[in-house]
């Protein structure tokens, strides 16, 4: 049972649903659609991430040995024959990853039989939830810091190791340079960074003989800590070595400057590295960073050339979750609708058309259903067919390429960290009158009391 | 490359360093200690959890063909040749799982050469951060509804898959009865609930229809859940339903509510059931849950008698890490102490001893070296000894009583969910003696400039 693909990574829910639906004989053509709610206050807009995980658990779909073993002891045999031959054959709609989204819209669109569109419920929000909050996050820090280096240093406060890779991913898709996660790189060929950790230059008797050290052990890479003891006398060590470096052909790339207040450590730094003859020596800040306190650093005019953000990126945690869900729109070609306090949704399939102003700025989107066709740039795409994809997985750079362009088409208000801005989507008539027609359907439910 | 046990499961200045240190002949003993350097302001106390796992990683830790083939054309060959011979070979004491915390206390210590001692930093923060955030957020939803049935809910928020999995794992061990996830079934041995979500509802024309075939398909696990569009109304079919079902034998063993004002809707709910006849039939919410959620409607009075608790409490999202810390404490066997501003740490090996008061709660913690013997409960044991378990993993169930134990101790401020209650913990001054001989030492780093 492999713990990142396995078929019981699903709510228990899922399975005594799927029984009940065998039983029923109920496997007509189900449409789920994936969405969030509503944004939290502390969000403007949404990148959308987490689409090739949730393709690649698609097409891997299927009950082991092992795993229907342990169904087969809990649920009937003839059910458990029918999960060995479950596969996902269903189609799947998307908008593109990297894309700025808002809430209701339809992220993801299953239409597969009931069973296979049910089951994969719990996998897809996990992983779609998660990659769209951090690549969200990280959004706002390049917002925050234009023309900064940025690297993700979040992996050891990651929610575990799947949650520190894809939000590696997630913050390199929505335009971070790079991240310190080493197996990120291996896995989606993400720039990876590091040099050293306070432990090494303790692990030395002397702080400047660890940085010499280092310099001679990595010279195209040589990024020294400077703050494990007292910051301003270790730049000055600094300066000293790169003379001596300098003969021997090394050159030291940068600083790097890991706690107290870093404006200030930089201004005295930049001083004596600039005072020292090092002005190509760049500086380099980490340290309980996030979006707020990199907007601070770049408005204070801070000499800081790159930040490492580690926890707040890679837990999201002004706000560790999305309210995401995947609902049914659709059964057996019947439009359907949750009627639930504070959580009713817009049924049927939908489509999303977006609108831009005359400078290329998002100014609009319309939500309707897919058979209103409207003006506007539609953002929902088949993606997969009859369980298999129609084009290659897209490259990362060029997801990377296109959340670029969707942030500089952000209207201002929206780049705002700090002052919540309205975006319009506009409800079409024709998903209104839908609703509407559901409603009046599901108003015979409050009434007839008879099983 | 495995995603949850490569070697590649680090931050790259891991292996920058370890490159350092083998050009250095660097390999003598390290001692690093993990510990929490402090606590969030919304939590009293923490619950260790995560061991396990550590160990896990160090038994298995190894570079593989793959993983080499990567290292080699980035770093020297001999040094790609020598990592493919490293393994995890030293000590690790820790304190037992389940076990309640405090800030500096070591949670668990690495003694071993110091390039194996470094390169697991970064997993074994991973590991015990998630668990340990997640086990003392399930602690306190357990302290906030004694004597409820609390089943976690949140592996579609959690972050990722091994989240979802470690987050059942530790909610279990904090005391709750159960998950959602069905893989932590067959992974950890911990029960599983869940019976239909509203989209089973909503496939069906009728929602009487839709409880009467879920009864039939499961008539031992039958949970309705009645908010999909009129929670009263669905009640009242419910108690109709029963009526006929147990003519066949079957019984109804509880609704399930998911939206709206919960105590309300049950106390309305709890009304119809027992006016129709049904006062065996339990009562069980979710939606939103966090501890405060639990404790007013507990302190309310609502007729509730389970609940689930997801996305709060799988991302403990008031708080979504913890300020976890791995440093280096000795080399070659000398103290060592990091002096950043903030963010000073308590030099060599440590022990805890705690103390009780008459009635068995706990009463201070004494923060001493190692070779200094306290009276009090010693709370670091030696669990692995040049890389071997000294004893078979402990079994959940048993960790899990541990920690039942461990919250039935706590003094009644520190259990409060909303008042911040101090707790002692003693820094012995064989302690304080030997950071300030530390530091004397250190002073010399300010001074020294040269490399």
């Amino acid at each position: 049972m492999d713990p990142l693909t396995s078929a019981l990574l699903t709510d228990f829910y899922q399975l005594t649903m799927l029984q009940g639906y065998f039983e029923q004989g109920m496997e007509e053509t189900a449409v789920f659609e994936l969405f969030v709610r509503e944004l939290p206050a502390e969000r403007n807009f949404l990148i959308l991430a987490g689409l090739e995980q949730a393709l690649e658990y698609l097409e891997g779909l299927h009950f082991s040995a092992q795993e229907l073993k342990w169904i087969s002891d809990r649920f009937s045999k003839p059910f458990a024959e029918y999960l060995s031959r479950l596969r996902f054959s269903g189609d799947v709609h998307a908008i593109p990853e990297g894309t700025v989204v808002f809430p209701n819209e339809p992220l993801l669109r299953i239409t597969a039989p009931l069973p296979q569109a049910q089951l994969v419920e719990s996998r897809l929000i996990n992983l779609v939830n998660l990659q769209t909050l951090i690549a969200s996050k990280a959004a706002r820090c390049v917002i925050a810091a234009p023309n900064k280096f940025l690297v993700d240093f979040g992996f050891r406060r990651a929610h575990g190791a799947e949650a520190g890779l894809l939000a590696a991913r997630a913050a390199y898709l929505a335009g971070m340079d790079g991240t310190a996660t080493v197996l990120a790189a291996p896995l989606f060929a993400i720039p990876v960074f590091g040099t050293m950790a306070h432990s090494f230059v303790q692990a030395h008797e002397d702080e400047g003989m660890a940085f010499e050290n280092f310099a001679h052990a990595q010279p195209d890479n040589v990024l020294l800590l400077i703050d494990t003891y007292y910051t301003e006398a270790a730049a000055h060590k600094v300066v000293g070595l790169a003379a001596r470096l300098s003969q021997a052909g090394l050159r030291i790339k940068g600083v790097r400057i890991d706690s107290g207040d870093l404006a200030d450590h930089a201004r005295k730094v930049r001083a004596i590295l600039d005072d020292g003859g090092c002005p190509e020596v760049t500086i380099f800040a980490s340290g309980n960073l996030d979006e707020h306190a990199l907007e601070r650093l770049v408005k204070d005019g801070a000499p800081i050339d790159g930040f490492g953000i580690g926890t707040r990126l890679d837990t999201s945690a002004d706000r560790p979750y999305l309210d995401c869900a995947y609902k049914l729109q659709e059964y057996a070609g019947r439009p359907r609708r949750k009627y639930s306090e504070g959580k009713a949704t817009w049924p049927g399939r939908k489509q999303v058309y977006r609108h831009f102003d005359q400078q290329g700025r998002l100014r609009n989107d319309s939500l309707t259903v897919e058979t209103d066709l409207k003006p506007g740039k539609p953002l929902v795409n088949l993606v997969m067919r009859g369980g298999k994809r129609i084009a290659a997985p897209e490259p990362l750079a060029q997801i990377r390429e296109r959340c670029a362009v969707e942030i500089s088409c952000l209207p201002e208000p929206l780049r705002s960290l700090d002052s919540p801005a309205p975006y319009l989507v506009i409800v079409s008539e024709a998903l209104q009158h839908l609703a509407a027609s559901v409603d009046e359907a599901t108003c015979s439910q409050k009434t007839s009391r008879a099983g």
